[in-house]
């Protein structure tokens, strides 16, 4: 069967330029490819790896410099990302491990970050910045961790460290404002508490949140810790928390004052506050360990932390909340969440997580004086309720693109997904608008047939009127003529038949 | 076929008799008959109208008096209600024309008018008010329509005015509450900032709110104004804010000191409030503006202030308060959002408006204390709070009926809209219940046309071995008649299945 | 038919081993035997009655013994529980008695039980602490249940008091609040419109809830004590608060001046300040009440009273406090809501009550803390968020299962829905395998018919090849012994069917 043979190699001839549409963008964008090795799906990473080895050949063997840097790249992957291969090989490991492991990812995480040695490096910046703080973000981890566990949350997310992070920041936050100084032993028994109720007030949220496909940010931090600092306040014998008071009178700004130099430390410090650290040190192993894992989150850290100093300013806050970074920690995680993390990295996603940044400035400053009322911190609220705000946002341009929950994983391999998607989109449109011109031309083709069919008959009739008459000689060429040309015509046909079938079964892959 | 042609006679009666049923109530209710012409759905405007035609020969002539009437109430209704005809209009002019008619839709949808005359008049209100307040207002609305325009919001909504009303109260109330005074220039960048953030709060809500099929009211304005305020605070060089606290003891209330006229010019002011405007004038103009579009709005906004002012006095407020016209303004868009805009206007509708407006006093009582222990206004959150509440109960009767969101125009149109559907409830009913008499009928019918067959049979085994027995004549005049009888009922049989064809096709054009 | 013969007795085994099953926890159970009478769906309850009847017989007659403590536990059945027999005969009695029967429940609701004798109860213990606080919770649990009748709420709702118990605490804790003193008549104006308010506030927050299947407990309570305490105030001519002031300074706790036996007393007087009642005899009464309706949720009761006032101490409160029992009516209320009532009382169920009991003594510290800003008391917060955090929990074990809405009752009937649902599924799997393994013995049986018709097949053929050669007698035999061993076959084949039938259909009865 021609037909058939034929449209096989359709197939091949189309499979193949499907992969070489797909490899293009990856080598546009080369210094990330490691990062997004594994972006391709299971049943497409045959067909790529097989279809590379194919125009291997055809293509000049790499030089020596690029294969260094392939190999660079390799190397980068292993430890840069989510560290997807260590996580499998975790698995296999004795159950300590596997906990050490995930306490970490739970300490990156507080960033969205997900990624074991940017945890370690975490821990690091807070041993450096202070042991009490660091004890109690460990012991918050861990025990938020062991709480999922036994609550048999989903063994994926706790693995990814989703159910550390509010952990950390319960614990490290529950030492930074107690009032009774470090090493205090008994403040770790709310310290457990609260941490183990994480888990639980996750997963209470992320029943409500999860109808608008959103994630639970620090919400449960923000509430347990904003929750076991009013229940006991400053005036308490067991837990009493640092005094926080409303502004009473306008602060002493003088424009003369202002130190540059602390303006500009201010925003590593920033990137600090969000473990609740305020030394530029430890806010620089933070920035290290973002850039390990992901570059994109890195550049939009720095920037919210910028946006949050330059907001401060503009509302006239006291120099003092400035260089103390409290403008800026919200900011930070802000502009990542929107950055990128939540939504597919484009030019007009850039700005809008840059509007957010400034909005969240606002909101701090407005949640910070609505909480001391209460002897409050204003928690990272500023940047859940920001955050949550621009992500329920719905516009019509295509080019604000959000992610859904599940396939939210890092920057760099979500812009992956995001430019897939756009490829399939793009191709399916040209693949229909080939189909359709196919359709008309066969359509024209068919009336053609049908003329000739007609004309064929007519002629038959003839023929036979002449066959009385005994005038056919002529005639029956004609219509051999005219029958190898049908079957022809019909060939063509099955194989457009093929052909369109083939772009069904494409297509469906990639639903 | 005499069967079919019978069938056209009675669709003809039906869709007569149906066009003479939905004129009637508009007939009863006249004076709003220009409000409600484009009630009808396209597909009914023309048979109403065809229908009007074909009674018009057989109906005496109108008097001069009734053309005259037809001609004014033809001429209202270009300005009352919506609008359409000079919406319809609007959109071939040129670009920032229409941008007026959006900002002048957007300034008169605070009210819930979507009317660009009653927008002229509301910003010559609040020009008579202060000129200041009444630039931050116009600038308010400009860039909260322009940033939907850049984020792409839906262009129907943003021509309704749906993303304007909020920046017009943005950008007013930050200029009441601005502690710098009027003609401070700088107040304008965190007046656009915030104007523009509404599109976004906008949108996020309206992603919650929808899935209860709730409008956002005024919560982006409630929202950002009061961000601001409590950012900035009293104490702050760059963006004061008035000073408001808590009530700190019992507040001088003598019954004896009470100015009656006072008491009565507090309606109109209420009315200007929802502005923040504290002149009756301004609050006469206000009523002006909504008496245009719609009467009934008009008289639920007066009735609502009137229920604020009398629930301050049952609470024992200050009587400056009252006076100030703060008990009212609340009241008089929770008054007019339940009495006919979201619900359809029936008496219970009416009572469950004035108990929402007494609701509403008691919550902005309660809201104005809350807020004012961060120094903050209560905006209109009771309004929404209370509205939101109301329009999220659900009861057993069919006599308070919420609207679709989707349907939502104004009280006038909303009641017709709800007319229509009970007529079609009651028609389809009624249709049902002669589809079932005639379905009985036929069955009757057809027993004894069996009956009748069963008769043939008999009588034909007869006529047969009559026919051997040679005594046939008077048996076949018998049978002919028989025949003629069941070619009769044969006939009357599909008079009523094209009946009730009909009745079908007629019922499915009004789902 | 043997066939179908066959297969009732089968059905007839199948459902008295499955009325076995099913009465064999019953027995393991014997004391709440009775509260569970009505467990069982109607459909079922006939054949169960039937197959005891057939069952008694077989077994030994029971002793007198056995028989006074049946007669006994059917009197209970009488007046535990929800008193179903008495709510039926109530729904023929004249209007006013059905009402006060619906007031009786709604003042038992408030603790989750709806039984009238147990609300007669409380009303006894309300008129012990105050008969004029008893007047203001019967009025406002009256008029509560009256509009609700008015919105034309469920009928069915309204019967089980689920309209009232928002309406007695308003009644109540107006009256305790108010600053005026006792028999301050004017206080019944704002409570008949607040409670009127209640069914309104209940179905909007309803709406909302019924989305994620959580009940509203007691927040339209809250939110409209909160309403009109906030809003009228302390410093307030017509209705003043008590003055409510956050705390200032450290309270004075000497350890050494704890008095225990205040301690004990706690227990009671923190179940009685459910109905805001500080004595011990009126907590002690409530206990008594809640112990004749359901004995798992008076042990609950007094488990989250006595959590609430360990975790007061834990967390250093004032002793007044802790004496006073205002630790423990939130933990009371939230340990009863998770340990039986929303949940299906297990271990687990169990350690999670207690777990939320500490929660909300946790939280009760903190909103107290809070609410005091503003001078309101905590009212009942607490408990509905805590309560609804745990109820919103997933988790991956069904050793925690949530009850659907609908289905909750009182504990005792929960535990027997969720045994006989944990029954059948048990039932289904056991069911499933042995379906299958049948179907297997049946196809090798079809097999087995299958070459034996194959083997006639081929006998017939010889036979007819004999016939022509006269040898036929002796095959034949042969073949009638074949064919009566095929109709064997066939019979269980049929048995096989109805078999399966059968179970289709009791399967199909259960879901």
């Amino acid at each position: 069967m021609p037909g058939s043979h034929c449209t096989k190699g359709i197939q091949k001839n189309i499979s193949s330029s499907t992969s070489a549409a797909s490899s293009s963008p990856a080598t546009t964008f080369t210094e990330l490819q490691p990062l997004m090795a594994d972006t391709d799906l299971p049943s497409e990473h045959g067909n790529s790896q097989e279809n590379r080895k194919e125009k291997d050949p055809v293509q000049p063997g790499p030089t020596n410099l690029q294969r260094a840097r392939a190999r660079f790249l390799k190397g980068i992957s292993y430890f840069s990302g989510d560290m997807k291969v260590f996580g499998k090989w975790m698995e296999k490991q004795f159950f300590l491990l596997q906990l050490l492991d995930w306490v970490l990812r739970g300490a990156a995480q507080v960033m969205f970050v997900n990624n074991p040695l940017s945890g370690l490096i975490i821990f690091a910046g807070l041993i450096l910045q202070n042991y009490w703080w660091a004890l109690n973000g460990f012991v918050g981890t861990l025990f938020a961790t062991i709480s999922a566990l036994i609550l048999q949350q989903n063994r994926g997310a706790i693995a990814a460290g989703l159910y550390g992070y509010n952990g950390i920041l319960v614990g490290l936050l529950m030492a930074v404002f107690s009032n009774k100084g470090d090493w205090y032993w008994w403040l770790l028994l709310p310290n457990i508490f609260m941490s183990m109720m994480c888990p639980i007030v996750s997963s209470a949220l992320a029943s409500i949140n999860s109808r608008w496909d959103l994630p639970v940010f620090t919400l449960p931090f923000n509430i347990l810790v904003c929750l076991h600092m009013v229940a006991t306040g400053h005036y308490n014998y067991n837990f009493p928390q640092v005094l926080i008071q409303p502004r009473s009178q306008l602060p002493n700004i003088t424009w003369a004052e202002i130190d540059v130099a602390k303006l500009f430390t201010s925003v590593p410090v920033g990137i600090g506050q969000v473990y609740g650290c305020d030394k530029p040190w430890t806010g620089g192993i933070f920035i290290i360990s973002l850039f390990i894992s992901s570059p994109i989150t890195c550049a939009h850290a720095v920037l919210g932390s910028a946006v949050g100093m330059v907001s401060g300013l503009a509302l006239a806050a006291p120099f003092g909340d400035i260089y103390f970074g409290l403008w800026g920690y919200n900011c930070v995680l802000a502009c990542i969440a929107i950055g990128g993390m939540f939504y597919a990295l484009t030019w007009q996603v850039h700005l809008l997580a840059i509007t957010c940044a400034f909005f969240c400035a606002y909101l701090s400053a407005a949640i910070a004086n609505i909480m001391s009322t209460f002897g409050l911190p204003a928690c990272t609220w500023p940047f859940c309720l920001s955050a949550l705000t621009f992500l329920l946002l719905t516009t019509g341009t295509n080019k604000i693109f959000k992610l859904p929950l599940a396939n939210v994983t890092y920057p760099e391999k979500n812009l992956g997904f995001f430019w897939k998607l756009k490829k399939q989109e793009k191709m399916e449109r040209a693949k229909k608008a080939e189909k359709e011109s196919e359709e008309q031309q066969k359509a024209i083709k068919e009336n053609i047939i049908l003329n000739e069919k007609e004309q064929l008959r007519l002629e038959h009739e003839r023929m036979e009127k002449g066959m009385a008459e005994s005038e056919a000689s002529e005639d029956e060429n004609d219509e051999t003529h005219v029958e190898d040309h049908w079957v022809e015509q019909q060939g063509t046909g099955d194989e457009e038949m093929g052909h369109n079938d083939l772009t069904e079964v494409t297509l469906g892959d990639y639903d």
